[in-house]
């Protein structure tokens, strides 16, 4: 995956260092396999590719709910921090970057409606609200038909 | 990890069925490599070691938050067998064990209140109440030192 | 405020049944003064009218956090009956209203995004899926101006 | 009520000032007709009393879903004055009782465990956590007779 192929209205090297944060430095994530695909001012979107160690139970080939709610939580903080990044765009990218460090998930509500079951998932989260110490986001998980398969709501401590 | 070493009021069959489902059939679960510790007739207590798979960013050595939604919701779902289990007492193991098949996780809510820092965390979940649709739970995700660390609810489907 | 103001796919009757449920059969709903502006196959869209006995702190002129809570489990829930009533579509008006006995809440998140100032606000409720035993609902609290003020997710038990 | 009643380890001063705005000033927890009984460092214990225009659907005696999101919501919010009140300890009663101005629900969970049928509810709010920036609470609703019928966690703003 190379940055190239994520859409963005923001300039390449903050967007490259999103998403070596995203999909690199955040070691579960990388054990996931999320890899990014949009990042807008307030949104992100991701995609996820079926393995067999992301399964529940052996007996069925549905993904693990904690695979869904690690996803999306990493979605939701991911969100805040692009719309950190664009409220203080006129830093350095290595300052807008250092917000992420400070950034902490509150709290997390996880919504599961269908079983998970395909090849490949994408994910979104959008920004409610971006506060000067909270942000609230909402996060879709679809199947590749696009059927939302779960939702999520999370808060997150910003600065 | 054997069966012997899991506290609980259930006969062995079904405490070594429920072990292997927890830590074996359930992949994700063997990825995380949680450990069943008891189980009771509304409980079930874990273990999970640190390892470095499981660590946020990589510059800190913190668990990932995903890995404690994805721990805590592994442990509601087993509480709520656990109180199936005990429910249908007289059923045979097989048949106990087979209601793990239908259940789901409706919805999940993790609060996270403090970093995740240590070689070694403790999980319990406990069965508020279990009618004949839908299971309540509340969880904990404690640290070694017994500090709380995060703590959720999750609400399933059973039948 | 009667019928004739709520828009509505539904036959009359249902909708009148709904309404009368809604805004007076609800004491609770009553006190709070919830209108219904329109009923949808899988959506709910209603009023509420800004009084002195809804009020958080005195000295300020913001809804009671409560009452937005309140508001959006009525309305999750409403926004299920809906659901219900389209796929009974077949059923006698009474027999499709009578579901609503069997409903209730299972669990509810709220999450409070800005100080909820006005003389006006909307609510609006959708039905994300509607299985056989459950139900998921969305919903958003917003002002006068559209402004998202608070969003929530709810899970109902149907049948 | 005088605060008399109140349990309390706080001063007398404190305990009535919280009383007042618990009680009295939230004008919407006075609609409901919530009462303080006891307030610890870490949480706060209150009741309720049953009454007409608190039920939901009149062919029933429940109580409205909504009266126990907006009196958990309450309680949670004073339990989180309360820790601020005690980390606060050593300024004058004004000064204590101010930061209640500056607090506000970031979110709320509340999971609803069995039918609100009685003449008198107790509840309890304790803090899990009291950070520089957001306290964390878990509340429960009960009967007189003792029975868990509903729980919440809560994440408020403080500072």
């Amino acid at each position: 995956m190379t940055q190239a192929q994520i859409e963005s209205p923001f300039d390449a090297e903050f967007v490259e260092g999103m998403r070596s944060i995203f999909e690199d430095k955040i070691v579960f994530n990388r054990l996931l396999g999320l890899k990014m695909r949009a990042l807008g001012h307030d949104f992100v979107s991701a995609e996820l590719t079926m393995k067999p160690e992301l399964v529940g139970h052996f007996a069925y080939n549905r993904l693990h709910g904690g695979v869904i709610s690690a996803a999306l939580d990493a979605m939701g903080g991911t969100a805040c921090m692009a719309a950190l990044g664009a409220r203080y765009i006129d830093q350095p990218v290595d300052q807008r970057l250092a917000h992420f460090m400070k950034m902490g998930t509150i709290d997390l509500r996880i919504d599961y409606l269908r079983p998970s079951i395909g090849e490949r998932f994408t994910m979104r989260a959008e920004v409610l609200r971006l506060g000067s110490r909270v942000g609230n986001t909402r996060m879709e998980f679809k199947g590749e038909d696009g059927k939302l398969l779960a939702v999520g709501s999370g808060a997150y401590i910003v600065s």
